[in-house]
């Protein structure tokens, strides 16, 4: 597929990923593709990373069920990052059962988590 | 400053930023930050990248003009990426002269320019 190949796959064979949420328009996560997640995630429709701490291929959601649908892709300019528009699952990206992985705001030079936790995440993981 | 301490700087010592505009809500570009590079940002409330191709510190719009006004900035979970909630200066963000660096969407296997160029990239940089 042609499209792979305008990605340069060079040095660790990886492009950074942003989902943002189709919906409420917030950046949920970034996370890392090699050429294998994203051909799947073409063919599936959903969101497919590489683990670069599991080092295999992460099915999104598989876990979880927070799996996200992709509604668009997109390219950047200098081919080094993707933008996935996406539907999020049960509302909720991140394993701390957050709607993004952001949840942490810069304040007077603290990071400090501003967003609820919609479910708690030992109800997502359950083993 | 201890938020700086936070970010895991192993490896090559980057961090994945991405910017999002407060206004139209699209992510704008995906670069790469390092310690002095989020220090700065930090302190100047403007948006400061490392350059991996020029190897320096790269002041968004320090040649085009189109700075991004950090608003917001907040830290994901697992501390390997940040968001930049900004105000792009001019609604530019791409060095092309659109709005964001995300105009290729893959339509049928295929990257298809889909955003309309705002300025002539050579009315941008004049040299």
């Amino acid at each position: 597929m042609s499209f792979l190949d305008e990605v340069p796959w060079s040095g660790e064979g990886l492009i950074a990923a942003v989902a943002q949420d189709a919906r409420s328009g917030r950046v949920l996560t970034v996370a890392w593709m090699n050429r294998d997640a994203l051909k799947e995630t073409v063919e599936s429709r959903r969101a497919v990373y590489w683990s670069r701490s599991r080092r295999r291929l992460w099915r999104k959601g598989e876990e979880s069920g927070h799996v996200q649908r992709v509604r668009e892709l997109r390219l950047d300019c200098d081919a080094d990052a993707i933008l996935l528009i996406v539907e999020q699952e049960g509302g909720i990206a991140c394993h701390t059962g957050r709607e993004s992985c952001f949840f942490r705001k810069l304040e007077n030079g603290e990071w400090v988590s501003v967003d609820p936790v919609i479910k708690d995440p030992a109800q997502i993981y359950k083993r």
